[in-house]
């Protein structure tokens, strides 16, 4: 990891971060770019990462084949030590491309976490769009008729426009934190499952190797009968044994989100320092109003 | 691991060993029915690990390219502490992404040691069909003109062409073992190479995460102020030293293997038990004559 400890710092020095993905056009940007501009990043990068997941089934399920054609070749090969060592480390192939397969459904939830986000983000477009779209109003007219009795409809209009977008300002803080850290936990805890379960694998699928004698013969000896199948086959049994005794024991990403439906903080918070320390909390700057809790379309 | 202990016990089954790989014709099938028989298999197995190495490479680098775009989003939220820790995860990502590419490029080191098997294999063919080839003269002679004193000829051929074929499938033996316990010891090495660096990434990363105050806040509230860039600087760094201080521990796959450039055993390996026990070394059963070693094409 010799490298800028920022990925932002990282891009002025020469390759974009698009650099080895060609897929900035085509129909997948056309339908982005109906996308409201705040969700526009994250609906691209949900999109990349479903790249990233076909690749690792691909991988899984192309490993998988190899497996079974790994099991042929041994047979064919006439040699009882490789044909029974070969099926075996087909064995342990195959499983290590399921554990891949596994972790691209682990991605596939994770995707879906983030498109909470990213549908919070364009539903609070308008409410940004409302707001300044009131206030250019007003501008514009104070401009042009500074008398005008519309005036006041306008800055009451604005008033309860910006009402409005602070609790779309604030759902959208809740949810995205929220659903940021669980999104990227499981992520995460998804990388761990699929190494701790393949190095597991791997390291069974070594020990099965040393039972293929490699002593190099001369021509016309006969190898020494394979009487190893019992061993094997115990070595398939440890893995089989291990991978059932194993757990995921990862330190907890602590979290203090505990949202209502409106993405407010939820009433059993009550407790929480936030809602304490903060007494204006259910009346806006500015307004004296109750804060309105709108349904929240996620 | 709750499936058959062997591969092709489970192809009786149902779904075949090529259920999901749709890449038995075209260009790559036509160029395998070129290859000798007895090399064809493991021809496909090769051709096949391509797929599963440009899968990681291109998942790696998918997820580089994720990387950046996470931390454009995060900048693009004007929440500092989203920002900083969504730059930190993408640095994570990317790591994680490099870490698919070092394994696709290790696994084209073992696709490179599979192809030495491959072609002691097609290197042998010719002596198996000249075996064969001569055999079938023989008895076609034997009852077309059993007097022919061709046939004095033909026999003579025969117990060259078997010495031949004696010598070949000893190196073809010998290479086989050697190089596909050395093939899969690192590829299995890989495994547990990416295994135990990711693992280390995705624990820190999970770090990072816990530095993202979740807290939900009411409209109108303002979040404190984000302090945490030292703290997130330091799991960087933390991860890195951890990679730095990485090392592969694995138990040895031992091995007998030691051959000399004819794929026999090697001078240095006399005190093997093998050329210990077998006295009959140097020459071969039926021909008394001195085994031939001809330079193994490879």
């Amino acid at each position: 990891m010799n490298r800028s400890l920022s990925l932002r710092a990282k891009k002025t020095g020469g390759s974009g971060p698009d650099a080895g993905s060609g897929r900035r056009f085509g129909f997948a940007s056309m339908r982005a770019s109906t996308q409201p501009e705040l969700s526009k990043k994250l609906y691209r990068l949900i999109k990349s990462e479903n790249h990233v997941i076909s690749n690792y089934t691909n991988a899984g399920r192309e490993q998988i084949s190899i497996a079974s054609q790994l099991s042929d070749w041994g047979l064919s090969t006439n040699d009882d030590a490789i044909s029974d060592i070969s099926d075996k480390i087909g064995v342990m192939l195959s499983e290590l491309g399921e554990q891949d397969i596994t972790y691209a459904q682990n991605l596939e939830d994770f995707r879906t976490v983030l498109k909470s986000i990213r549908n919070v983000e364009a539903s609070v477009q308008p409410s940004r769009d409302k707001r300044a779209r009131v206030t250019d109003d007003i501008q514009r007219l104070k401009y042009k008729e500074p008398q005008s009795p519309k005036l006041v409809l306008l800055e009451q209009e604005l008033v309860r426009a910006e009402a409005e977008n602070l609790v779309a300002e604030a759902q959208l803080s809740n949810v995205t934190r929220q659903k940021l850290k669980e999104a990227y936990a499981a992520h995460f805890a998804a990388v761990v499952e699929r190494s701790q379960k393949q190095e597991i694998l791997a390291k069974h699928a070594r020990r099965l190797l040393s039972l293929l004698d490699d002593t190099p013969v001369v021509p016309g000896d006969a190898r020494p009968a394979y009487d190893l199948e019992r061993d094997a086959r115990q070595i398939l049994a440890d893995a089989e044994e291990d991978l059932r005794n194993w757990t995921l024991e990862l330190e907890e990403v602590p979290t203090n989100a505990q949202l209502d439906a409106n993405a407010m903080p939820s009433v059993s918070a009550g407790n929480s320092p936030v809602t304490e320390t903060h007494p204006q909390q259910a009346t806006l700057h500015g307004t004296g109003e109750e804060a309105p809790k709108p349904e929240l379309v996620v």
